[in-house]
């Protein structure tokens, strides 16, 4: 593990803070390490650096609490839901209180007629769903974990079908906030657009918890479509993979996802879950629509794939064929890291213009080669975004260096295509450096927003700027 | 015309900045009263206030120098596209400096495999879609006016396409800016989708001018449908229409448009373009998408509408008539003007979910029959926006009065059904006080990021805050 750098700690504020919330919450504030080291957990390469306690609200007012005593003895504050994050979104660098809002997972209302809900921040994508599916209804995010919404909102998340229906931040409505100093606020009411004022909903958006704490979310939602059909396409390169992209999206083919995978990650699902693949990239796919929709955009996604020296496509709406080849593309990670036991994925997350997309891959690929590692990509390419992940051997100090290497080249060729460091994963503490290379100038407005709203520095600080 | 509040001047500073502007700039600084006045105008009952001088940039930097002049000696900045603005946006309270940024009328790029573009903020909607014809791809927010997407951008427009393509908000990838102290930023690369860091982008859009100027815009553009078809059904009634709409948009039909006009405005439209169409409540509907379904969107509509009472359901897929009809629509205001000679338009601009559009709409009527006031009412009803629009006797204290009650009772019904007091006209002067009692408690982190961004206060005084 790489370790993040620890900022200066207020040891006496801390022992305060805990000791007011410990009468106010009891056994919901938890001290014993194994609990503080699950909740500093990041799915990475970032070290572990737990916080000094952990409590469990239940109501936004509880999180207020928590806030002002954090607030009234300068003590930082940690939102925490399911831990998924890849930067190191949850660690403690200065110690503190990491709020887990878990408990807080109840559908308030879902608005069948104006295809909206609300809920509280610890409600995961797939219990939303559930209770949706009997209306008809679905919440289309997917970043593949079954992470939190309010997590979700807060790392501004997509995965596999923004291409289609955007990320967070186009399907977050409103949200209720506690701020830096213990307030509440809502940010928009449940009208479908509004231009009343500064969009603090999308100011919280990605924000990462350092402006605040989400309590609640209005989200849109979407008919679940009359139709879906899965395709997959292999072809014999990723470049030629990568054009097949490109001409689908620039065909305006209304795609709901259109993933990835090069060989070396076919080989690792085929691996994991059996799949019998053919071992060269392949594009897995999805159309949402009427029956004749469906048939039309699968036969033309069908004719660009050919055209692109695409083989092997087929496409089904059978649920459970779906559902297969589904389930083994969100479960690539665990796949990857079965590839070499024992390693440590390091997940990059860079995102480009659709037209740099294959020469981007490509550069992936020989800066991989160059630097003797071993690397592997699955991306979200309808978008442009795409995930390189190395395996890495942390022992080796060597290689550590290669693979960091590896991840600061590859973000700045993206930040030198007019790419992103970060699609949908989001700055943390791991790709700071990289936020400066792209926006530079931009960070002082972001650093005076965040002095403002947060003069204290308290919220999940080490995290963004 | 009601006369909004005059902020404190600061006379001596203005006069030090148009000397020093004037040597810059030249012929390009103006201060006769004609041009001062023409960039006080707004399109709506709020009383001129003019700045001080007219400065019309060409370049970033030059915008740049402007600032860095107004913020030395603490003088407001007014930015300026095609003044079509209805809150009092342009107004100039405090007086200062107007900047006009209508010679900054570049397409800096198109990039067709993106689908996206660059352009200056002084481009027109109808000037960036004529210089896209040719490629295929447009630009799908209309608000009517052929407003400059710099304006549209910082009112955070939407219009009749809204309800297929989203409003600004989710049409604007990145945006450069002049900030308050004169630092020129952008606030995001050319990647489709981005977690890095604060949303600065979403936060200029919709600001009003107020946090900055904006000098760039990078747009989403869309492929032109392969087939487009407008539709037109009476309805007996406007609940019996708004029946119609919430039913379309609860079904997810893709509809692409969906207009309200309620008979008084198809009466002021039929002897405005001679139409001739039957005078009782309109649906205007637009549909977008390959040939067949376009087609299935037409049928489905055309059940839905005669399940609701709906009469003389047209549909055609021809240009001229196509044309006709919006073209129709977009004059509508001036149409509106011309049934009370000599009155002044009180456009209002409520937006409610659209499980209480018919209520709304309802209560509407009600208050306007009540108040004793001519009222029309015309709205982009798919999303739950529409515009009441009055027709007052400016000169008849009493019937002023009774409109501006009406005003405010009209904002109150829609934050008291979670609507909003403003679906895309913005705040500016006029829908200050409504934007305390929609967002309340969230008016201190607006103020706060003001603060921050803008510690002098010269951007545009007066306006949302």
């Amino acid at each position: 593990m790489v370790q993040a750098t620890a900022l200066p700690r207020n040891d006496s504020g801390i022992e305060t803070a805990i000791a007011i919330l410990k009468q106010q919450f009891g056994d919901r504030l938890q001290t014993g390490a194994a609990i503080r080291q699950q909740h500093g957990h990041t799915t990475t390469w970032i070290a572990n650096q737990p916080p000094d306690a952990v409590v469990f609200a239940r109501d936004t007012q509880e999180v207020s609490d928590i806030v002002r005593t954090c607030a009234a003895h300068k003590v930082p504050v940690i939102p925490f839901g399911t831990g998924t994050s890849l930067e190191g979104h949850v660690n403690a660098p200065a110690g503190g209180i990491c709020v887990d809002l878990m408990q807080m997972d109840k559908v308030l209302a879902v608005h069948a007629g104006d295809l909206d809900c609300v809920v509280q921040p610890g409600v995961t994508r797939e219990a939303l769903n559930t209770h949706l599916r009997d209306q008809g209804l679905f919440f289309p995010i997917d970043p593949g974990a079954n992470a939190s919404l309010g997590g979700m909102a807060s790392t501004r998340a997509s995965g596999t079908n923004a291409v289609r229906y955007g990320t967070m931040k186009d399907n977050v409505v409103a949200l209720e906030a506690v701020l830096p100093d213990g307030s509440v606020i809502r940010t928009a009411q449940r009208a479908k657009k509004s231009s009343a004022g500064y969009d603090l909903t999308r100011l919280l958006v990605g924000a990462e918890g350092t402006l605040g704490l989400i309590t609640e979310l209005t989200l849109r939602l979407q008919g679940i479509p009359e139709a879906m059909s899965s395709a997959r396409c292999s072809f014999p390169s990723v470049d030629a993979a990568c054009q097949a992209v490109m001409t689908t999206i620039q065909y305006g083919i209304p795609v709901a996802r259109m993933e990835l995978l090069d060989a070396l990650s076919v080989q690792a699902v085929n691996a994991h879950a059996g799949l019998g693949l053919p071992e060269t990239p392949l594009l897995l796919l999805e159309f949402h629509g009427s029956e004749a929709g469906v048939a039309e955009q699968s036969a033309t996604f069908g004719e660009i794939a050919a055209d692109c020296g695409g083989s092997g496509f087929d496409w089904t709406t059978n649920p459970e064929d779906r559902t297969r080849l589904w389930k083994a593309r969100h479960e690539f990670y665990w796949a990857a890291l079965h590839m070499r036991p024992g390693a440590t994925g390091f997940a990059t997350d860079v995102c480009v213009p659709i037209s740099r997309l294959a020469e981007a891959v490509a550069r992936s690929n020989e800066m991989v080669a160059e630097l003797g590692l071993t690397g592997m990509i699955v991306g979200h390419v309808g978008d442009g975004n795409f995930h390189t992940t190395l395996l890495v051997d942390m022992e080796d100090a060597d290689e550590l260096a290669r693979a960091e290497q590896f991840v600061g080249r590859l973000n700045d060729v993206a930040i030198s295509m007019e790419g992103t460091c970060t699609g949908e994963h989001g700055i943390g503490q791991g790709k700071r450096p990289y936020l400066v290379r792209e926006l530079g100038p931009a960070l002082g407005a972001m650093r005076a927003i965040k002095a403002a709203l947060d003069p204290l520095g308290i919220m999940n600080p080490g995290k963004i700027l």
